[in-house]
């Protein structure tokens, strides 16, 4: 064990990109509402904390224009993506005015007002939890106060930078 | 917004592992080594953090028997797995025990002394940062220390209950 004295580096940024495109995920958008309207931006770094109580968490650049909205919101959803979604994610992972990101999608409101995608796969709405900072990024935990799932059975995942369709009906 | 003064319960726990089995991940084997020797897990639960310094979470079952060993890890691996090991996976994922687990797949040692697979679709060796509980989990965050990506580009994913290729290759 002796190796383990040294000192490491963390490694460069672009081979930590690198790295992690090749780690697949679901594609999500979150959302959130304020006074100032609704709050959305793709997500893949969200996953399953705990299941009792159901708890899940989201990372969110502190760079972000969604995070003022989403550093003050007691209430935000997780809105899983189908495959069609496509131009929907690359929407909300955009550049787009807020105002226009919701004027794609079919979008209702959970028990607490935020924003849910009614086509979604599945919808966590969670109310805030806790937070926490690393490096550029926050970490949210949310309690997961309702579930809404989708009679379809069809995931959307970004992984290697494209989408994969993972088909499970019939 | 007068709906947000209501006070919410999380979801049941078989509603949450539902809901969560739509929500598509890679899937990985975090490993450790102790002086008691190798550790390692199935782990779905890993994302992202930040690239500056490159961090990455993992997402551990306090009562796991894996846990003692990462509780106290001041390195560990998350190797992301490939087309092809699925039973890798099934057999890091179950009740065999510790020492029988790495009999299976090629497995060498990272900068550290940690257990890296040979073939993984990538690996990212880590430093452990901090962790903070919440629930039955611990999550750990782990400054990346080294990369090392498969000449083979092709991703094996978990969703909706079964594994799920993603090729990228030529």
């Amino acid at each position: 064990m002796g190796l383990m004295d040294h000192c490491y580096e963390a490694v460069e940024s672009s081979d930590f990109k690198n790295g992690m495109s090749r780690l697949g995920a679901a594609v999500n958008i979150a959302t959130t509402r304020t006074d100032d309207g609704p709050f959305g931006f793709t997500a893949s770094a969200v996953c399953s904390v705990s299941d009792a109580p159901a708890t899940l968490l989201l990372c969110i650049n502190r760079s972000s224009s969604c995070f003022p909205a989403f550093q003050r919101a007691r209430f935000f959803c997780i809105n899983t993506l189908m495959p069609g979604h496509q131009s929907l994610s690359n929407l909300f992972g955009g550049k787009t005015p807020m105002a226009d990101r919701f004027g794609s999608g079919e979008w209702g409101e959970g028990l607490s007002g935020v924003p849910v995608l009614k086509d979604a796969l599945v919808s966590f709405e969670c109310e805030f939890s806790h937070a926490v900072d690393e490096g550029t990024h926050r970490v949210i935990f949310g309690r997961v106060i309702d579930i809404r799932c989708h009679q379809r059975d069809a995931a959307l995942l970004y992984c290697q930078r494209r989408y994969v369709t993972c088909e499970n009906d019939g």
